[in-house]
């Protein structure tokens, strides 16, 4: 298989001032043509830590990928290390100026003389043009070691990496990589591979544990010939697992909650509403993140303030008093003051105190009670994430009031 | 100066499963204390390739900064194979085990197993503990080189940074780096940079132009033996600038536009209602991000479905049939409803395509109107973002409406 690993150069990736979001995108895309990234790393536009890193690179790496520092100025050094490096000449591409003048035309400007360096290309090079910029990237290979540059920008890097790149690396994908993510809810990450840990040590399909955002999942990941094949490994595997994790399994292959519950309620045409106090909009922005949530979702109520839970929600000013807005029945009260509002199918709703501080009636931070109504019922669940960080139970709320949703359809409520 | 380097470990990063966004904190982080990054690499969770790394590592880095691999796990290493490479014993810390305990139980849960091999800890390290996960980090130190452990989730990462691991460096910090940001709305990087274009040679204070989720940014940065003289540095630089945006500069240092927005709100004693249909509470999120919302914000409302812009607004459906949902009619109506429903100050409202579909009506994609109501006026602005890109349309349309609150309170709608 063949062993591949990326380099990004430049210097303000090393100051933080850019995210490295190219390394990701990279390694997701190369994972897809079974070619396993073993290394990443960054350095400066400094020639001696480029060549160090190239020389480190070419000991272990049958391919490597280099990103940024292909600009016009003087400090865009990677082009020139790499044929450095390989021994390579350069030579003024007469077709790229080309390219570059009309690029510029384009847009009503000239060509920066500074430009021309773009052009300058090394010899039995494989060049990739690049549609979305003025530098074009690159494959040069010796003694079996392909290195590829490409420009540092994602809307150069991405497209040029599918057209030119992809068809480049086709000779080193003799398999293909399949990997599936069983999604949970509800149970905590060392929980969870407790119950799995004889799988860890498999090899084809390998099974890793993740946790993510008050979630945990599983990645099963096969390697095979064709994905047909790869897929018929991980299928015993993964129906094993949801087996062993039965009723923390909300699905497999999705990006979040969100999308799992929204294509329940597709399927058993439910709409649901929300009204939310401390998410403060956050289930109903999560809901309509999914394109197609007009489906499903119709009307929210954030109803932050105690007046407007009575009002617009019709809770009871009495119980609002006597139990204050973190409690069981005002969650329950808005629950069916949604459904009434809205008149869907059915509703959830969150209050509770996400901190950093307590209310006035210092309840501690991180209590939650979360609400369901349907036409004939309501539910409570209280959760204490026993955490002071309010984005954290901001969104741990709406996971489980999106949770509730799922367990409400599969009736285990 | 000292020279520092990042090791990342995980698999899950070579994979792309996760953006390495611990790599850009630490570099910013260390800028700050004068620390300079001059590598970042990423490895897997993998014996061999951590060893060679940190041999690379200690050869040309004073501090190696390693983040992740602390998880309970067995193929989480990163402790394990630091202290092979320094030669270090590792003994059960029977405090941490007790913190251990104490984090589940807090939950209500018990602590598994293998959570004990996160309180293994190589023998005299200064210990940095983890108050928001299991994971306790470490620095460890031989022969003037300084390995220091931290957990990967950000959330634990930051924390312990800030806490333990800025104390831990602070011998090797010999200059103050100051930096602000100049936050800007309505006016693209290049309008901006051209207005400053000179000042962006200047070398103490540098001055740097950055875009970020639709809004630009300039960056002023200082070095200094005290913070004070970095600070003095900024001051004529900040002025000068805020002098030539005027009107577009609305604040420094701000987070994001609902932070400034708040702060406005409240210095006006102004409470602010939303009534949202594309941007489906993404307003109303932004806005209780905010810890203290709750002074400002009482009531929001999501009216994704015309019969809840009718039934809950009162929009005309005459008009809804009329002109469409996605119109200047309907955006005035939902923020006259929103403030009627509320009892608000103002009210804003957002009404568009979000994408990546047109809706029946066939307006393109990225159409969005913004509404804003007080008692006696309504004023409606149209935006077109040209953009199919449904999240972006999103975010940029709540960056709309929280921006028109600003200027509604500048006087300059």
């Amino acid at each position: 298989m063949a062993v591949c690993e990326l380099i990004s150069v430049g210097t303000e990736i090393l100051l933080g001032d850019i995210l490295n979001t190219d390394a990701q995108y990279l390694s997701i895309e190369l994972a897809k043509l079974g070619i396993s990234v073993i290394h990443q790393s960054t350095v400066g536009d400094n020639r001696e830590r480029l060549l160090a890193q190239l020389d480190e690179a070419a000991k272990r790496s049958d391919i490597i990928i280099l990103s940024g520092g292909l600009g016009p100025t003087p400090d865009d050094l990677t082009k020139e290390v790499c044929c450095e490096f390989f021994g390579k000449e350069m030579f003024l591409h007469e077709p790229t100026v080309e390219k570059i003048k009309k690029y510029f035309s384009s847009k009503g400007m000239k060509m920066a003389q500074n430009n021309l360096k773009q052009a300058m290309l090394p010899k039995d090079c494989v060049i990739f043009p690049n549609d979305n910029g003025t530098a074009p990237g690159m494959a040069i290979e010796k003694d079996d070691v392909h290195i590829l540059v490409l420009p540092g920008p994602p809307r150069e890097l991405k497209p040029m990496f599918q057209n030119c790149a992809v068809p480049y690396l086709m000779r080193f994908s003799d398999r293909i990589i399949v990997s599936h993510n069983i999604r949970t809810f509800g149970i905590g990450e060392s929980s969870m591979a407790e119950k799995v840990n004889d799988m860890f040590d498999a090899h084809n399909p390998t099974v890793a544990p993740y946790a993510k955002d008050g979630e945990a999942l599983l990645r099963v990941t096969a390697m095979a010939k064709t994905k047909e094949d790869a897929e018929k490994l991980c299928e015993p595997v993964i129906k094993e697992i949801k087996k062993r994790l039965d009723g923390y399994v909300y699905g497999v292959d999705y990006n979040c909650i969100e999308e799992a519950v929204i294509e329940m309620l597709k399927e058993h045409h439910l709409k649901v509403a929300t009204a939310e106090s401390c998410t403060g909009g956050l289930i109903a922005k999560r809901i309509t993140d999914v394109p197609g949530a007009s489906e499903v979702f119709e009307c929210g109520i954030v109803s932050y303030a105690n007046e407007i839970k009575h009002k617009v929600l019709g809770v009871s000013n009495d119980d609002l008093y006597k139990y204050g807005a973190v409690s069981e029945p005002v969650a329950k009260q808005m629950a069916q003051g949604a459904l009434r509002v809205s008149g869907a199918d059915i509703a959830v709703s969150v209050t509770g105190i996400a901190g950093p501080d307590s209310d006035s009636t210092n309840k501690p931070v991180g209590l939650i009670y979360i609400g369901l109504a349907d036409k004939e019922n309501v539910w409570v669940r209280e959760i204490r994430t026993s955490r002071k960080d309010r984005s954290y139970n901001r969104y741990v709320s709406a996971s489980n009031a999106l949770n509730m949703i799922r367990l409400y359809i599969d009736n285990k409520l």
